[in-house]
């Protein structure tokens, strides 16, 4: 240990080893939000202390879009839509005389926006639908890893928040089963979750469509239905806990009215509970957006989180960077 | 070291240890289907294997009925059905009109069977639904605590087979994740699962009723509807899995021709894959049944474990005890 410890010093590595040791959270200023992460995370860990829960039921719950990764200027699911879309249209020349899927083709926000959501599940279903669930998460993956961010010019996995990276990292050394639970579609989070989050294709609950079981070449293959099986969000999101996870969780991050829910199913259980929204509050280094937003609103969960002894995180203040 | 097995030797507990140490399945006898299940485990879990398996795919899934406890004469849930009908009895008079829940009452198996499965759903909700998830867990955990099979005199937790404990033990300790895919109720199988057999709430896949969310004492609340959500049962269960996993798994075990869509799924997966039926051939010391049976019935699965390389475990045969 003492030579491994010098041969780093020769290095110039040894302070920035000694830091990582000792803070589990290097991505974030000395904050009343890190403070109170921090001081929940001792209370429930600590045995003998009135607030200690044991390991199985330290559940942490997490939104991904807006609160793990970017959400604007659109979901990255709905990039990769329009993405298989365009790639898609050349075999389906009806849709060129559908309003809903010429608007999709041409990149029209305002003109997708007004099929609603009804307009919102064809495009997603026509994008997404009539193939395994396995192929799905094949095409995902491979998108993932070529389309880029374009503001930024990166892969969007590399848009997480390194400061919730952190936080994931530091539950799990502290004996907590971390979930991801995303009004996007499961199949969709799970084809990144575990090499960006490492977080388990078990551990995502998300919105879905239908699978139907059938045979494909002699063996047995699920078909994905263009029709939704399940929102995952708002109050979706406490039942997608209960049949999922089958436990109430004790720690809940989001960032959006879409979480409202979640965090209030969270923190109203018996004993001691950790609510956080992340607020977008960063122009400059990401977006600054919530009442007003189409995307990620935060209005109703902005104005209860102080009754409710939910922290309020601001990006700008609390988080030293932002991205990994 | 040398200390604790002096005194272990003093106390004659020596050798238990060292067979413990070195035997992960002490209650199955040296036959073919022992051997395969090492065989398998020892491939897919050593570095250079061609049938290697890196930790986070090495899924395994277990039926619950018949193949990790006793399902004869009745399903144990089926026992708390009815159980929990005759404590609801009296505050429920309109009862005593219905043919079906007379039969209930009365316990009169072949007038319950006269209902078909809608009457066994009708008589399911009656007795589980109109509550929260939580407080229905708690029933059932009460339920568990208390109540006996009639055969054995001792409590439905302790009917589980020990040589499948093993399996469960042994597995994990070689880098599996175990989950449950049973036809049985999630929350009622999760309401055990965890202290009987190692296994948290959410690694059990399972039927279940619709949740509807809503409001209770100004606090979020769930409730069960008595209407089924999901069956997972037969071409279910790979649905199921497909949904909650998210991954294919490489091990399977069942005891059923509900299994058998499950075991099809498993086994037809690219790479080394291991299915396994328990056959309950052993009267003797619990029952013996296959394809005549009402419960747990095996005919289509037991023709096809040949031809499709399952491997018939005989209970008989195979484990030198059933119960710890």
């Amino acid at each position: 240990m003492i030579l491994r410890r010098r041969s780093l010093a020769a290095l110039g590595l040894a302070p920035a080893l000694a830091q990582a040791q000792s803070d589990p959270l290097p991505s974030w200023r000395d904050t009343p939000r890190r403070r109170a992460l921090l001081d929940f995370v001792a209370a429930v860990t600590t045995p003998g202390d009135p607030d200690f829960v044991p390991v199985p039921e330290r559940i942490a719950v997490f939104d991904n879009d807006g609160t793990l990764w970017v959400e604007q200027p659109m979901y990255t699911q709905m990039a990769f839509i329009l993405d298989r879309l365009r790639a898609l249209a050349p075999g389906n020349p009806a849709w060129q005389e559908d309003a809903l899927f010429r608007a999709a083709l041409a990149n029209d926000l305002r003109g997708i926006a007004a099929g609603g959501t009804e307009g919102l599940l064809r495009l997603a279903g026509a994008a997404q639908a009539g193939m395994t669930p396995e192929r799905f998460q094949a095409i995902a993956a491979e998108w993932l890893a070529t389309a880029r961010d374009p503001r930024w010019g990166r892969p969007y996995t590399q848009l997480v928040y390194q400061p919730m990276l952190e936080v994931l990292a530091f539950l799990r050394a502290r004996g907590f089963t971390t979930f991801i639970v995303s009004g996007g579609g499961v199949e969709f989070v799970r084809a990144f979750a575990e090499p960006v989050y490492g977080i388990p294709p078990h551990q995502v609950v998300g919105s879905s469509f239908a699978l139907q079981p059938g045979e494909q070449d002699g063996r047995i293959a699920l078909t994905r239905e263009p029709r939704v099986d399940f929102i995952d969000d708002g109050p979706g999101k406490p039942v997608g806990i209960a049949r999922h996870i089958g436990r109430r969780p004790i720690a809940a991050f989001g960032n959006s009215d879409g979480d409202w829910h979640m965090l209030r199913y969270t923190t109203e259980g018996p004993g001691r509970r950790l609510g956080m929204l992340i607020h977008h509050d960063d122009a400059a280094r990401e977006y600054a957006y919530d009442r007003d937003s189409h995307v990620g609103r935060l209005a109703r969960a902005l104005d209860e989180a102080g009754p409710r002894g939910w922290h309020l995180v601001s990006m700008r203040e609390d988080w030293t960077r932002v991205f990994p």
